[in-house]
C-alpha cells in the first residue's frame, strides 16, 4: 500500500511540477533511466493522447486571436534569424491525468480507470470548457483563454458561477503548482462582478501575491479579452501537500 | 427587445421563486389564466422532462439512505392516520431551465436552444453530479445530498475543487432564491478542509445567516453524511437582481 501511495504521489508530483523532466507523454515514452518502475510495452498500444489545449474548429475568432497572441510569444526570432524560447509557454492539457503520467499503469488500476478531469470530461468540441493556459516563468504569471460553451449554463443565457469557479481553481491551482510543486486548494474567495454570457470568450490572469512556508497566495482576475470588463476577482490560497493529504489525513 | 427581456425575467423569476404557482412543468400545461402569452400546443410534442433529483440505479447505498431519510419527512402521518405536508420538501431538478419554464418557447429562441444546466449536462447516471436538494421553510435551511461521479476528478482520485464550488454555488444559490427571489452570486468564500474521494457521498447544509436589503448572506458546510468529517466551509453572498443585471448592466 505504502509503495502504491508513493507511486500516486510520484505521478502527481510529476504531473504537477510541469518541469522539463515531466513532459506529459504516454508512459511508454518515458526514458527507463528516469523511471525504473515503468513497464515498457509496445507504444502502438498507447496512442498519443489528445491535447485539448490545441485549436479546434469550435473556436471562435476571439479565442483564436488570443491564442495566436500568446502562442506567438512562445518562440521568438532573434536579430540573427534564429529561433529561441520566448517568455510564454503553452501548457498541454489532457482529460485523464493518470494514464499519461509516469506510473499511470499502477495509478489507473488503483484509483478509477474511468476517472476524467472535470474540466475535460466532455469531448464534444465547443460544448463546455474550451480553454488553454500559458505560463510566464519570469513574470510569475499564468493566463488562460476560456470560451464558455452552451453546457455551462447557470442563470439563463449566462455561465454558471460554479463553472467560473472551476476555471479559477484550475488556473490558480496550475499556477501555484508551477511555483510551489504539488498543492491543494485551501481557500478560494471569489467576487463575482459581472455575469459572463454563454458562448463568450474571457481572459483569466493569475498572479503570485506571496509565498509563506507551505502557503502560496495567488490572485486572479477574469476580464473580457480586451480587459475593459471585469467579471470576477479572486484571492486564492494553496497549501503544499504530501502523501497523507491525498489520503484524507 | 424590452418585451423579450421582460419574458426572460418573468421566466427566470418563475423558476427562481419556486412557489406553488411556479411548478416546473412543460409550458403547455400552465393554465392559460395564469400566463396569457403562452402558445397552447398539443402536449404530446412536449413530453414530461426528466427529473434528475429522483433515484436511479447508479445511486449507492449511502445516497439512497440519505434520500429516504429526507424524503420520509416530506409527507408525514398525523395521529389520525391522515397524511400531511412535512417539514422538508424535495426540489425537482431539470437539465434545461428555460424549456420547462413559463415562456420557454420565447426564451429558448432568444438565448440558446442547446443550453443545458452545468450541473446536469451529462445524462449518464452516476458519471458526474448525482444530487438532490431538500428545503425546510420553517428552519430556513436547505440540504443537498451529493454522490460525486468519476467525471469530476481534480487531484488524483479526488473531486475537483471547482466541482465542489459548483455544488456549493448551486445549493446556496437555490436557498437564497427561495428566501429572496431572483438573485445572482456576489461572493463565494470557500475554505477547503479535507478532499472528497471520487465516488463518495457527502452532505451540503446551507443556512441563512442574515438578510440586509438586497443582500442575502448564506453559510454552507460540506461534511460526510454522518457529519463526522468536515470537507469545506463557505460563506456566500447573493444580491437580488433585476433585468439589467442579466443583461450585464
Amino acid at each position: 500500500m505504502a509503495r502504491s501511495v508513493g507511486r500516486i504521489c510520484k505521478g502527481f508530483q510529476r504531473l504537477g511540477l510541469l518541469s522539463k523532466q515531466t513532459q506529459l507523454v504516454p508512459f511508454t515514452r518515458v526514458p527507463v533511466g528516469t523511471a525504473r518502475t515503468i513497464v515498457t510495452l509496445p507504444s502502438f498500444l498507447f496512442p498519443q493522447p489528445r491535447d485539448f489545449s490545441l485549436p479546434n474548429p469550435s473556436w471562435g475568432s476571439e479565442m483564436t486571436r488570443m491564442y495566436e497572441h500568446y502562442e506567438s510569444q512562445c518562440e521568438v526570432e532573434t536579430e540573427g534569424g534564429q529561433k529561441q524560447k520566448g517568455p510564454w509557454r503553452r501548457l498541454p492539457s489532457y482529460n485523464r491525468l493518470l494514464k499519461y503520467a509516469t506510473g499511470g499503469v499502477y495509478l489507473s488500476k488503483m484509483i478509477q480507470s474511468e476517472a476524467r478531469l472535470f474540466t475535460r470530461n466532455i469531448r464534444n468540441p465547443g460544448a463546455a470548457f474550451e480553454y488553454v493556459l500559458f505560463i510566464n516563468k519570469e513574470e510569475q504569471k499564468c493566463v488562460c483563454i476560456l470560451q464558455a460553451g452552451h453546457l455551462l449554463e447557470g442563470p439563463p443565457g449566462h455561465v454558471h458561477g460554479g463553472a467560473i469557479a472551476t476555471m479559477i481553481d484550475t488556473v490558480t491551482g496550475t499556477h501555484a503548482t508551477f511555483l510551489s510543486g504539488p498543492v491543494m486548494t485551501a481557500n478560494l474567495n471569489i467576487n463575482y462582478r459581472r455575469p459572463i454570457p454563454l458562448g463568450g470568450t474571457v481572459l483569466l490572469e493569475s498572479s503570485l501575491e506571496k509565498k509563506e512556508g507551505r502557503k502560496t497566495f495567488i490572485t486572479c482576475r477574469v476580464t473580457s479579452t480586451d480587459g475593459s470588463k471585469l467579471h470576477t476577482e479572486t484571492s486564492a490560497l494553496f497549501l503544499s501537500i504530501t502523501a497523507s493529504h491525498l489520503l484524507g489525513g
